[in-house]
């Protein structure tokens, strides 16, 4: 695999943790060259620029699904990335709630599920390993 | 007008200068009550709240807005507040370079294009005042 | 709480009933001022306007979230809402039916679809109450 | 021409006068099938059926063109519509104030700008035909 | 029925197979005539045009489904009418592979999930039938 | 610069001749980044890859862009491409009416009249050469 890719898959890794390796498995399941260019562009190219830190993209990241409206899987993904990279519970909160003012209440509130959903099993893990 | 209106027209004041109150008229003439409810919710109310700071806001509002993709009006209007909250040029390209995973590269080309503008015109009035 | 807050949830209670708490509890639980918010603002600030009666706001409600395309919780939960509020059956198809024309096909039928849903819920409750 | 083409028409007529034959001349300037079809199918189909008056179907078409985000010559054409259907000015305003809370900001801010727009344009006609 | 209807209904079948059949009976249970349309406008009026062959037609409506972001049931429809068409699996995908740069990662690997769930249904019913 | 830019600038250039420098150039303008991104990633990755032709894949380009609603500029962009790589305007103008049934009237409308603008130009350009 090409440089950029182990690049993508650490910081996939560092952001998901093991449901990095099941996203690619997922992906690859249906198309190998989907799941290794989903590896390569976002995270091995984007994620891995300067001028942001994790936690900031993982907060944008949030701001940008909940207004897609339509991107509930990858928004309860990236509340684990935003919590693993050091958000904290009230900030990934806090994102959804100002987007109110840009996505409408619909997408703001299915996006708020999907979160208490994510933060839920964060929890529910990180209380298992305790 | 109330204390919310007070607090969100000192917000967007801060935010955007004299576009503050050129925003107030233009939809004023409109409608007063739209104007009215504009400073007093998303900005006396969203982002009257604690939990994120002034720039952390401007960049997810950036982030959201690329991912609308119809909202170019406000994103050159944010991208002023960005950089007047504190935000660097590099950081407000970055957002948008970012949204290219999830808003696909029309919305964020033309997200970026209206960037562009938005700095030139900052850039201009900086240059001005000095 | 808020005059607001006692105007939006009258106003809630009286388009969908018990399922008016449901929402401020399921909401609340991730985010009780995210369930505040939503009563306060589109309930106790733009439904509680004049100009347009509850009815006629109910079928711009089912217009604009068949166009969204992504909101069909909240499009269930409007049908409700727009048959409490007096319009018929046949009017809450008919918009969508009209929405076919702006939102295309799939978004109109996955309306339709919700739409039928909520539909022989509604008949269900009203037919255990009789 | 078909049936459905003279009904739809005199529908597209009744509601916007001479911009009617104006949007057919412009479509069909690059696609005469395209305008052909507009005319049948929303107007000489969807909006020629019953259970819904003409007031309540441009008002709907409001919402949902407001929600949509990338439709304003088609919002600025049915604000004109509205009107000729017997909308007053407040109506079609709080129709558009009312998808704040669907559409979000933007969307709405824009949709409120084009509609006033098309308020003057309106106003002005009258004026000069008085 | 109009002719339009039974032409409709001839390419629904060609494309879907039982599937159309299922189709216009589970939306006719809401509304017949949301049902009727729906046969006769996309299929017996649009579909049933010259200019594309029904496999560049089916190629299309997967590359227009993945960017609406909101149309996974009739994504996973039109895999199937596209295999039917006969464009390969693998086409199928390349289609939603390039609409990473236009729809972004979200609705494409959304699309993507589905098409590999309608993709293994084809082949589970292609073997069946061996 | 990388093989994968090489790549990239040179399907840019064969399917939109001196218009992929302009493009270069205005986007790189704001982000050289960004500009290097936007030929490396969906022109020299997804445009390079085999399994379906250059016609094929400007075809659903033009799909999935009228179903954005909000890709004007680069729909005008890709009707040239699509021209330039062989396919021709009577199958461009099909490709956004079978549209209509995905994306609505609005979003279609506005992108017949962008290609026909496109087209235009198209034929101004061949006309000056001949």
């Amino acid at each position: 695999m090409s440089e950029r890719y182990d690049r993508g898959l650490a910081i996939l890794r560092e952001h998901f943790g093991d449901r990095a390796d099941a996203l690619i498995e997922n992906v690859g399941a249906v198309s190998p060259d989907f799941a290794r260019i989903n590896v390569e562009f976002p995270f091995g190219e984007l994620y891995a620029r300067e001028g942001l830190d994790q936690t900031q993209r993982e907060l944008c990241a949030l701001a940008g699904l909940t207004c897609l409206g339509h991107a509930l899987p990858q928004l309860k993904l990236h509340v684990i990335g935003a919590l693993q990279c050091g958000a904290t519970e009230a900030q990934v909160l806090e994102v959804i709630i100002q987007m109110i003012a840009y996505a409408g209440f619909p997408a703001a509130t299915n996006a708020l599920l999907a979160a208490g959903e994510a933060i839920n099993t964060w929890r529910a893990e990180r209380s298992a390993e305790a």
